[in-house]
């Protein structure tokens, strides 16, 4: 049986302990990260380096098997999972966690893609170097996952995507060539950016084996703050003289809705906010600074002080100790937590300009509470760079079962607000199975059919992780 | 004649007064900046708006009628100048100069392919915001041309190239289709980085005709000094010790050797250097803060103290006032000009780590020296972030013709040096028509393939910029 022959051979390239063929011992790598779905998958097989994913890659090749490439399985889109088919393997990277090298001088470090982030960050600090990539599954994510969906986070404001912090890869094509394209150089107009195509493209452009990080010197201080303010509008102009106080030393503007911080309250009973909640908005900040710490302690109170005496924002807490800063932290992480303890609502991880997001969540919450009244918005995220994770919880006394039934009613009417602002229906997830074909609605033929053009062009059999990101 | 008509309907799409077909009129459009080469083409076209680059794309691809968009046509390395077939037209954007938008809340700008730099940079400055992107061509190249060409400048350090500050591109494609990719978002993941694959492509995927720009908040103060050291080496211990204490405000690094900038006060007497031209090296680096300028000199004392203390440097001097700090960066701008009026030399514009940045310097030279005894090293750039225009005069006696003579073999030698450290043999330039076989010897065949492939698919007729890029 062919099947048989080709586990037989992966067992052989990889050894027989790296490959799993019992459909119980698979559930976990073809098991999404929220369990809202499992595909099927002939193996999950686990390469120990670099040639041996190039080897299996190839194998598949010529006998024509879909190949899905999976880091942590802590994706929020089906992006690593497979389809129920069954004709797929699961190529897990989990194996290649090498840290290759820290050049310190340099301000690089080079990682296989099976490292785990929290693993690449605390590397970087026992090298007295900053990896500023900051998102809530860093302890089990793992660096190459976080390439191929361009992750983002709390520190992007400052320090960019996941993009902006790779300066080279190292890639196995869907031929089952190795591409070393791991430059350690901040310029380099040596032909296309190869590197730019492959982080983003969720695996459906090749296997993402290694890569070289930007580093950063480690900030001197860091300063939190918990901000109470009327409106988004004003949560924006707050955001504007930040930045003019503070420049590149702004690391970290968030925004929460009173009922996110609420949920986190009735939750987390244990979690105990700096200032009470009644006001409808609260923002999390943070400056980070190569300068002693009582400049930026007085910067941030001038700042803070002026913010309140132009009446923009209500009131603010700023952190005296590490352990209050943490706290302010906790109430901003344990939402997502919060809300999955609450019930089951609608989620949306959108992208607008941030000039236009004040409008955005009027106008998105008028038109939701008119077709679904009392609906319960669970709405915060990453203000200072225009994303927002804006969720879309059931009115008292409706089930959430009966709710999400809903579910393409409520897409529609939040896609359609970000697609009027020009704005991205994945800020940070990415696309994977589950967005897709939304996704193609409302972009432009034109973009669609060049993605297509890439797509054939290097994977003609259409073999990398297929049913991803392309409708 | 078939060019008669087609040249005839161009004059139809643009107007009259927009296309050029008299040969004499041309020769600007046809001859390099340098003005080394000159080509022939059959019309210079200028179409208005993006709607005309459209029609005039779609008419060429009928026609099979090769394209060579052009900007300000400041290029180095031949890639917005034709041939010498007399085929292609050149397409200019010069007359798509209209700046469309300036959103100051989302630190962003929407402007047009054909917009000078300078004119970009001061438009930002009427918002009170930063256009960064810094270089000697400002006042003549093009916004278009700087992203087509992934343009680099002085606060890379800081800011990043072109690439990085850039959020959305329109682009009519190799079909004369028009993609809307103004997106004005510092997050987005809804598909292929297309945006990135056309910035760097040097016209050969597509012509560039308008982009989101990324501003910044202008910084308050403004610091810079002049500081003598003895070897790369010790620049680079210099880099890591300022970068540590200055984090983000350090903008620019820039290292010069006597040689070049005794070229400097030579050819320009009346520029007087704040040090005496003892050492065998120097650097320019400038603090940009948002924090008052007291306690950024404060800082930059400091930190000058403390090299100095550690013997890392031999002596420093701190502008003053603007006027001292507009003198120390003339020096530096003047370099390329001194090279120009003291002869030809071989020139290369080169990237390695910055950690590998003196033993480059120190066995490239040595090499140099062993094959080209007495030949003088015009070294200087941008060592902030690892790259080097790194060019070589003849020995004294020896006239430029001959020395030029043997160009290839000193291209072979400096980017060999290059390639052991897997850097890249254009940090800043491109490749044009200039580098381009050069380059693929130099790159893998993995990754010259999949250049070609993308190449192929979006412009299988090789009608976009042919000869440019790729072998």
């Amino acid at each position: 049986m062919a099947q048989v022959s080709f586990i037989e051979l992966c067992r052989k390239l990889v050894g027989n302990a790296h490959v799993i063929s019992d459909p119980a011992k698979m559930v976990p790598y073809i098991t999404d990260y929220r369990r809202r779905f499992t595909g099927k998958a002939l193996a999950v097989i686990s390469p120990g380096n670099t040639r041996e994913v190039a080897d299996i890659v190839k194998l598949c090749k010529l006998q024509k098997i879909p190949v899905v490439p999976q880091g942590g399985n802590t994706g929020l889109v089906l992006g690593s999972v497979p389809d129920t088919s069954g004709k797929a393997v699961v190529l897990s990277l989990r194996r290649l966690k090498r840290i290759r090298e820290i050049d310190v001088a340099n301000n690089t470090m080079t990682v296989e893609a099976g490292c785990i982030l929290d693993d690449v960050r605390k590397a970087a600090l026992d090298a007295d170097r900053l990896f500023p990539l900051s998102l809530a599954s860093s302890g089990s994510c793992t660096i190459g996952g976080n390439l191929a969906a361009n992750a983002g986070g709390t520190a992007v404001l400052r320090y960019g995507t996941a993009r902006e912090l790779c300066l080279g890869l190292e890639v196995v094509t869907p031929d089952g060539d190795i591409w070393n394209g791991l430059y350690k150089l901040r310029k380099n107009n040596t032909g296309y950016d190869l590197r730019d195509l492959f982080v983003g493209s969720e695996g459906t452009l090749g296997v993402i084996t290694a890569a070289v990080l930007k580093l950063f010197p480690r900030p001197k201080t860091q300063q939190t703050a918990f901000v109470a303010l009327r409106t988004p509008d004003d949560a924006l102009r707050f955001l504007t003289i930040a930045q003019k106080f503070a420049g590149f030393a702004l690391t970290t503007f968030e925004l929460m809705s009173r009922y996110s911080l609420e949920l986190v309250t009735k939750h987390f009973p244990h979690l105990l906010p700096p200032l009470p909640l009644d006001k409808p908005y609260f923002v999390l900040l943070e400056l980070c600074e190569s300068e002693p710490e009582e400049q930026t302690a007085a910067r941030f109170e001038k700042l803070l002080q002026y913010a309140i005496e132009e009446d923009i924002i209500c009131d603010a807490a700023l952190a005296q100790t590490l352990a209050q800063s943490r706290s302010m932290w906790s109430l901003r992480e344990n939402i997502s937590a919060a809300q999955a303890k609450e019930g089951r609502n609608v989620k949306h991880d959108i992208a607008v300009p941030t000039s236009l997001f004040a409008e955005f969540i009027e106008t998105t919450d008028r038109l939701l509470q008119h077709y679904f009244p009392g609906c319960r918005m669970v709405t915060f995220g990453h203000l200072g760079d225009g994303s927002l994770h804006y969720n879309v919880g059931a009115p008292e006394r409706v089930p959430d079962d009966e709710f999400l039934l809903r579910q393409n009613d409520i897409n529609r009417i939040v896609y359609d607000s970000v697609s009027r602002m020009h704005g991205a229906i994945s800020a940070e997830h990415g696309l994977g199975a589950l967005k897709h074909g939304e996704n193609a609605g409302y972009k432009s033929e034109v973009e669609i059919r060049m993605m297509q053009q890439i797509k054939k062009a290097l994977d003609p059999g259409n073999l990398m992780n297929p049913g991803k990101v392309l409708p």
